[in-house]
């Protein structure tokens, strides 16, 4: 009964790699009621730009990715220099919320206000227009699909409920998932943050290789989501080189940017895997 | 002392495959009193009913196994189609709350209501009586064993208190437990929501025959339940598969829907295993 | 610097293999002023007097080993012959508290009555004078310890400062300690309780067998602690019975009870490792 | 474009073994305003200074290790012939608050005045000036920066900015990391702290030399903190053995203790990696 999707010349599946490139913005949004002094954790985050970007930035060149960074516009501001070289680099650019602004927190002219500004940070340092989004925490509203639609945007990338691209509200998504994200094995924060025990490294490769190989009986997309500041660590970043060793001697993989999947899915799945998200306030008055 | 559960044909122990069609009703259950606009988790747990469920019917089909999904009425109403193939493929149904509500939440005629509306529904789709129950969250009442009783329910799936069945208020107890389940090995969701590191699939598989062999060695039930939005992931379904040949191997194994160790038991059991309920008000006001 | 404990006939380390039997008690303690109806983990919990307390007498007696049950009054007054049972095939039983109350949150009379009450139940069904004690949730207060001298406890096992016994407020202690227990691997509850993704047993096992190795070098007690409604289950027995025959074949271990260890203590180390728990009072006024 | 940190001798990495000596001073500063009366995890606390810092001082001086203890002033006082026993062993001591108190709880003259009381201390236990400092629960503010310049401390170890050395405010900065911390790994602890279900220690050691690698390859620092309380458990100590086995033998690593980290980084590094605490103040308002 279920159709497998199709990928462009037989392949079997799809790889993305992609990173939220946050720094320190989560925890600015985070804390932007409280009075904070600590700098412990913004200075973690700062491990990201500092240190792990250039890390990632010559894994990526030695294997021959590319690949899509979502960026805060507030995060493109304070390290205008390395979204340069990003985009110098040929890989794909999305949006991210300014200061990773939760969408669920906050109301529409919010959410258009901090796209339109970041497409603009975006534009002065790099000349492209940025068509890509995906919302900060994964989490997304009805009032956000109705601003990118008339945003200009091609695609979002932050919904789980296929494993291959569909259409959410006519828009392509390009689906995440939790177990294919870096921070629930290895985010671990001081005080009251949400953590975890760190897990090892190979650990973490030996299962998300497990789920490639599921998605690929499957015919799904791969599409693998890390944040500079947790996964550029060094035994990390070893760990996933092991990965692209891996996947890189696969045949039956189409590699991709996230540009390039929503391209690809509008021309060739127009009429399929269609989802509307639900009028969730007529659901909440109906059930609540 | 202990006395050992005995099955049919000389078999050793039993294996019953099950599974919890939950979606996104847990979501709308949890959030009924909030103006919630986030579709994120929503989403996520519409990978159930939209690629999951197709993938878990082909596998059983594949390895022949006639396993027993336990269904919110509400979530019948959402895909009738897919209830229908189901049943088509003589996989049994059972009862699960209508909007997978907890009953130590909602009172006496709400529990009654939900059996009710849910029966009628399922009747309609597919022209069966449904007689299994299993409480949503693995909750139950005494209020809720009363309902039961009136109701015609021929079992309840939700306690934990033998590993083979046995009998509570004298109705049938073919009981689940923690550690062969899949959510607490890998559900993981965004915001507040009770979340794990995502386990890796064999080793959770692993973990899973040694309780199958501490079951066989006692002579128990190995009651596996899964949730499609949760366990429908590729690498999750691989390492399944890889369970599922395990056992298949295995000669000892008596193989039975919920149904069926149901009404093995009333034969079979009718004075071993009778247990009964505390009254909790009066053990509340002793102790309290 | 640091001194050697001395062990009876030149054995380089002690084990003790405990079992606090609470069955439900935790859970009627933890919710004595709520009015539940639920009733998951109660009867989650009744599995541990209904199946598991057999099958952990049965292994004891396959391997020779005389454990220490530490079981509370309450749970004694509803499984009568069970406590006779572990009495007649002589390990010894401990203290629990009454109800499992946590010392912590009950007064001196209060901890002095639960205390009375056990031994005048443990008294009457095994004929027997309880004199050892283990607190609920291993938290011990001053109070506490001036009821354990009036109320002639020869020992008291709560404690984790050292990891060889002690003495604390001229009391001998036993000491236990968190990794040596099983519920922080294997603990798992619905609703809001604490709970963990249930570990693989074999790695708890290699992971005590570890902290074995690791006590035998220092010199120290190995005091695993058990609960049978977490521990009976098959797997986790199987794993069990893998340890004690590893353990089995070490010559240098002295197997010991409680009371043995508590003898022992008393006898051969009246003037060294003598602690005395800090007037709390006094320390909170002076650092508050 | 990044550029590698240099390390004397073409050394190309650098490691530094340190231990937070805290004992029972966090439990007293978290319940400061409490009435608190249990003493299970005070004791629990207590194995750190009665066994576990004598098993590390031995285990440090077979394999020929400088380590660096940060001790609060408070411990010192309880435990001054430990104190004197670690500086005639050549280790180096540094400052972590009088009693544990964290600096974004107090303010700027309670930060100092922890500082002023705990040098005091030492100099009279040690006749020695301690010029290094680690924050408790590794948290920082912009005031204690301030107060570290005006007390003549060399260097700060409590920030992850970099994974070598950098400047904070024109202070050395030695970071640390989650990952190569013990207590995300071990501790467990009884009612409400923040606890983890114990890792097994080879697994811990197995991560934490996939760290190292990742560091010599990127030519970073390998600065491993450990809790006597927490790592003096034997299985531990054995763990950590094979890990000091596993560096010793390595050629490319630069041993050094904390203060010769930061000489060092003085003398090297002064234009370079140079980084400023935010005005969190300002930045609070602006985004607030």
């Amino acid at each position: 009964m279920h159709e497998l999707y199709k990928w462009p010349d037989q392949k079997k599946c799809a790889v993305a790699i992609t990173f939220d490139y946050d720094a320190e913005s989560p925890y600015l949004w985070r804390n932007r009621d409280k009075d904070w002094a600590g700098i412990g954790e913004y200075e973690q985050r700062k491990f990201g730009p500092r240190q792990a970007i250039d890390r990632i930035l010559d894994l990526l060149e030695k294997w021959e990715i590319k690949a899509t960074f979502f960026i805060p516009g507030y995060v493109a501001e304070q390290y205008p220099e390395t979204v340069k070289l990003i985009h110098s680099k040929q890989h794909e650019i999305g949006l991210h919320g300014y200061l990773h602004e939760r969408v669920d927190e906050i109301n529409e002219a919010e959410i258009e206000e901090a796209i339109i500004k970041s497409k603009r940070i975006f534009q002065e340092l790099t000349g492209a227009q940025i068509r890509g989004y995906r919302s900060p925490s994964w989490e997304i509203t009805n009032d956000t699909l109705k601003v990118l639609k008339r945003s200009d945007i091609l695609y979002d990338s932050s919904l789980m409920g296929y494993d291959h691209p569909y259409w959410i509200n006519d828009i392509p998504e390009l689906p995440v998932q939790w177990l294919l994200d870096d921070v629930v094995y290895y985010r671990h924060v001081g005080g009251g943050g949400r953590s975890t025990s760190p897990n090892n490294p190979m650990n973490v490769i030996d299962l998300w290789k497990q789920e490639f190989l599921g998605l690929k009986e499957y015919g799904g997309l791969f599409m693998l989501t890390m944040h500079p500041w947790v996964s550029g660590r060094g035994s990390r970043l070893m760990a996933l080189e092991n990965l692209f060793r891996y996947l890189k001697e696969d045949p039956d993989i189409w590699w991709a940017t996230c540009k390039e999947l929503a391209e690809y899915h509008q021309q060739s799945h127009q009429d399929k895997f269609r989802e509307y998200a639900p009028n969730t306030k007529e659901l909440n008055r109906s059930r609540g």
